[in-house]
Formats: C-alpha cells, sequence, structure tokens
C-alpha cells in the first residue's frame, strides 16, 4: 500500500520470482532470469496471479486467500497488459530489477501512451528485510536444521576425505534433518582452497591441521539457513590457530555493534577494524553479512558501501573471513536478529576454537 | 560473430547466464534474476568477463584459453560502460530478454549519446541449440544416469510410500548414479495429484492402480537429463491402461515426424492429431517439448505456436502427457536427437506397458 501510495500507482505488477512467493503464497520457481513462472498484480484492494495453464492448478492449491489465478498469455505481457486496459488503470510500478528489457517492451508497446510504467526499484525487496514472526519461525526451523547437519556431517570427516566426499556427506545430513535439501551449493573448501570464499569442492584429499571450511544451509518452507564454520583434523597449524582467533575476534566484534538504528556499513566497519588493527585489511574479501530469508541473499546489505539501516526483525548474517593465496582462509558465519537493543544469535552450531 | 556483423556491432554484452557459462566455460550460476555472478564482453577478436573479486579466482581457474577475466564494479554497469568507452566502441549489442530494466537505464545513463545499445534478442540462446560432440556427449552422459536412477528408484517403490518418499529415493539414486544432483525439483505425482504437470511431491501414500508420474533428470557437468515414466503398483486400472496406450501411441506419432527440416510445431501437431482423435484434446495441456542441454527448457521450442524449424544436432524432449481432473494423468518423456534423417532416441529407460 505504501509504494502504491508512495508513486500514486493504481497498480504494481511484481516480477521478481521472490516477491511472487511472500505475496501470494504460490512456491514455484523461476527457471531462468527469462522463464518466469508467474507475475502478480497488486492494487489496493486486489491481488491477481498469471501463471501458465500447467501452473494454474498447483497456484490454485497453494495461493493465500483472496489472491485470483489467472491464466497467462504467451507472452505474459499481452495478457497483463490487456488486463490493465480493461480496468481502466493509468499508471502502474514495475520491478525495474526484475523486469527484463524485451518484456518491458512489450508492456511499453501495449499500454503507451494510454498508461505510465513507474520503476520502484527494489521496493517489494524491502518489505521482505523485516520478518514476521512466522517468517522467523521458518528461518530458525532451517537454521536448526543447519545446525544439526552440520554437526553429523563435521564428525564424519576423517583423515584424506575428498571435499567432494564431505560436501555430498553435508548434503545426506541436510535431507536427514528434515529440510528440503540445500539452500545453496555447499561449499567445502580445504587448504589452499580455502583462499577461494566461493570454491566449488573438488577431488582434493583433506589433510591433518590445515584449514577446512563448510560453508552450507537447509532449506525448509522456503526459507534458507546459512552457516559457515572452520573445522580442521588433527592439531591446527599455528598460522590457522592465529588466523582463526583474529576471525573469531572480527565476528564478536561486528555481533557487539548489531542493533536497530545502526547503519549497516558500521557493522561491517567494526570487522574490519579488527582486520585492519592486526595488518590483516588486505585479505579481506567480501562484506561482512547479507540479509537471510527466502533467498540466502537479500535485503539489508551488511558490507561497506551498504545504505541500509538495521531495523528490528532484520535477519542478518555475521561472517567475516581472511582470505591468504597459496595457504588457505578462515570464515566464521553465524546469522543474529536485529532488535531495538541489540543482536540474538539463532545460530546454534557449535565451535571448536583451538 | 555472425550476430556481430548481422548487426554491425563493435561488441555484444552477454547477461545470461547459461550464455556466460557457455561462451566463457565459467560454471558459476546467478544467484538470482537481479544477482548476476558476471557478464561477458565478446568481440570478433576477445572475450571478457566481467565477475566480483570474490568470483575471481575461481572464474580465473576454470575460464576457457583466451577469457580475459576483469574484477566488476559494483554496479557492474558501471566497469562495463568504462570499458566500452575505453575500446572507443559505438554500437555493442545486448540480450534483452535477460537484461534487467534498471541495469538497462544504468548503461543507458553512461553509454548515451556515444555510444547505441542494440538488442539481439535470443540470438546467443540460438546458437546452444545445436549441440557440439562434446556437449551431445555430456547430455548423454546425463541421460544414463537419469535411465539408472529412474530403474533402481523405481524398483523401490512399494505400496503406502509417499511420493515424498519417493522423490527422495529419486534424488538420493541421481546422486548414487555420479551425477551433481537433480537438473530440476523431481515430480513424483500419484492418482489425483497425477492430473497436475507440475505437481510438488506430497505426504500422499501411493495406492495400488492408480497412475504414479515420474519427472526427472539428473545434471552432470552443467547437462540436464530429463525423464518421464508413468508406473503403477500391482494391476493398472482400466482408464489408467487406456491412457497409458493413447500416451504412447501420441509418443510415438510425435517422435515419427522428427527430422531436421521439419516445423518444430508439426511434431507438437502430431500428437496432438492422436489425441483428437481419441476425443481427448481438451486433456492436452501443454506443448510436446523442448529443447535440452545446459538449461532444462531452452531452444528450440516444440509447441504448436512455436515458429522454430528443427535442425540437426538439436536435442529436444518428447512428452505428451494427458491430465483429467480428479483422476490423474499420464506422461510419457524421452530425449530426442534430430538428425537430417530423422531422430535418435537418446532414452534407455524401460517402459512397462499395460
Amino acid at each position: 500500500m505504501e509504494l502504491l501510495d508512495r508513486h500514486s500507482l493504481d497498480a504494481l505488477l511484481v516480477t521478481n520470482g521472490t516477491n511472487r512467493r511472500y505475496l501470494t503464497g504460490f512456491t514455484a520457481e523461476d527457471h531462468a532470469p527469462d522463464e518466469s513462472s508467474g507475475v502478480v498484480l497488486v492494487t489496493a484492494s486486489s491481488m491477481t496471479l498469471f501463471t501458465s495453464p500447467t501452473n494454474e492448478p498447483w497456484a490454485r492449491a497453494e495461493v493465500n486467500d483472496g489472491v485470483e489465478v489467472v491464466p497467462a498469455t504467451r507472452p505474459w505481457t499481452t495478457g497483463v497488459a490487456a488486463e490493465c486496459l480493461a480496468r481502466g488503470y493509468r499508471k502502474i510500478g514495475f520491478e525495474d530489477g526484475s523486469t527484463n528489457v524485451r518484456d518491458h517492451a512489450g508492456l511499453t508497446r501495449e499500454l503507451s501512451p494510454a498508461l505510465e510504467l513507474v520503476p520502484v526499484g527494489d521496493g517489494v525487496d524491502r518489505l521482505r528485510a523485516i520478518k514476521r514472526p512466522a517468517e522467523l519461525a521458518a528461518i530458525e526451523s532451517a537454521l536448526r536444521m543447519t545446525d544439526l547437519a552440520f554437526e553429523r556431517a563435521s564428525a564424519r570427516l576423517t583423515v584424506a576425505m575428498t571435499e567432494r566426499d564431505l560436501a555430498e556427506i553435508v548434503r545426506a545430513e541436510l535431507r536427514d534433518a528434515g529440510s528440503d535439501g540445500e539452500a545453496f551449493p555447499t561449499i567445502v573448501a580445504s587448504g589452499p582452497n580455502a583462499a577461494r570464499p566461493h570454491h566449488v569442492p573438488a577431488d582434493r584429499a583433506i589433510g591433518e591441521g590445515e584449514p577446512v571450511i563448510i560453508d552450507m544451509g537447509a532449506r525448509a518452507n522456503g526459507y534458507c539457513g546459512d552457516l559457515t564454520r572452520t573445522v580442521w583434523l588433527g592439531q591446527p597449524g599455528a598460522q590457522l590457530v592465529t588466523m582463526y582467533r583474529l576471525v573469531a575476534d572480527a565476528h564478536a566484534a561486528a555481533v557487539s555493534v548489531v542493533r536497530a538504528g545502526v547503519a549497516a556499513r558500521a557493522v561491517d566497519r567494526a570487522a574490519r577494524d579488527v582486520f585492519d588493527a592486526a595488518g590483516m585489511g588486505a585479505h579481506v574479501i567480501h562484506s561482512v553479512g547479507h540479509g537471510l530469508g527466502l533467498r540466502v541473499h537479500e535485503s539489508p546489505s551488511i558490507g561497506q558501501a551498504s545504505l541500509d539501516t538495521l531495523q528490528p526483525g532484520n535477519v542478518i548474517t555475521i561472517e567475516p573471513g581472511l582470505y591468504v593465496s597459496g595457504w588457505g582462509g578462515v570464515r566464521i558465519e553465524d546469522v543474529v536478529l536485529v532488535r531495538d537493543d541489540g543482536a540474538t544469535n539463532l545460530t546454534g552450531a557449535a565451535r571448536h576454537a583451538p
């Protein structure tokens, strides 16, 4: 409603697949950026979901009360434009970050000049940044499964197991913990491979004393868990001990500043300050966190360029890391809930300090 | 090169994530439609991949010879625009089906009027429709894993097993067959649920004699398998026998017309003709197939509105189905290679005729 008011819109056209689910309850994912599973037309008093005839029974079975399901034309822009014209709209908003140029051109062709199309940016994404109680419960449930799967999978780590083997164990444990599977491709990065934050698990055998970064998350009822632990076999090497303690300090520093009203970039800054003070600032290559919910990465952004201010009900990751080319890396990630007076750590997975 | 020539372009900007992988070899997936893992600038003599600093080491390790990797700015449009201006380009093409309005506006702001942006539609997607020998081998490998997983999973089906249980078994067998997992969420739809082509496996217990549609595919080295079988426990009911034979006939009819030079819609027509002749046309609710490769759905399109002509080297699914609300449905899907003189069925999974 606030978005409709701000831009004086008759309706808002939602093309973002996650926002579609958030608003209507229809759980279909988009096959690809250019293969949508549906769009939603939202007005002050109605919500209409346009989806393929193939998806229609599924959608009807899932949508929230009050959501009308309409079979989409091909391309969908034709049917949506006809509906907008039939309803006499003059001005509708659209999500410019998730509407492609081709669809926008199609809409413009059919609607102009009778109707004006106004970009609303990530306005709907921002609604998702503040979690309702049921959403918070869903995230906590995904995190409990993630914790459990981590405990079980890490207990099964043995010498000479490959990264790929361990990732496979993580996936199986995520399933066995009751989830719908991975929220994102599990990362297992050992030794020098741990210098790459987004390493793809390889056939490398894991050795004693070296860092093993495990970054994993369960998905349950659409909501994502996210957890990173750095572990090792046997005794940790001296550099690993030093680096681990530094990352743990940076993590604690970042969590300590989390509170509603604080600039998100101050959280990133708190972690960087710890690294800079230790002369390790050059080994920081990603921001300290991100929002978490229906997507693994969502609003708010927790980096040095973020313009977001933390709000009560934000759920964010805190995941500082250090990466040294040729040696490896360390990352520690928990998920925290932003409160008026601080942060609640929602992650339960144990850490074994070196 | 052909695309550059046709539009007199200095360069082509590739934003589609699958095309990025196809052209550069970098396997990262996009996190979301509005969260790209990189874009590619292609000229007659060079290929430049812009990706986040976090992804840079991964990208360097994977890209094909001759691909330059450059760290992306945030937003990526700024860095790409600067590079285009520095290189003195006047006209570049972009993929309007996978470039969002926000990024396009950002590029226009930085480049206009020095440089013209020309939409090239799905020109790069169309390159992918004709499979090279290595790609064909990768698809065949994914199909072998899919066949094997189907045989093993369907052999484990027992009375009162739920759809969700069977889907879980399929997933495990896909992994055990050596794949990287599912190419798409496995569908297990039993009894009345089989009337929904895109049913999500539920806690419904599978009964004797009713249709059980299993739609599944392995992903291996990025390439997708795709297979649908309709099976049953015990003796099939009379309606299932009738419907199954009809769908099998439609399948055979569709495969029989596949050959290079044939209009794709004629393949769809051949299946519909069988259903129409039996008075079942109203129960056809999706097109008969689609291209298959790095994506589960890609060019060419095999439906009644398709304007594509089959070409040698196309790999397509043939998957006619009938759906009766309240009763269930039947679908049979094989993957075929288009040859000059016909089709080669690439699917090996057995069918047990009723």
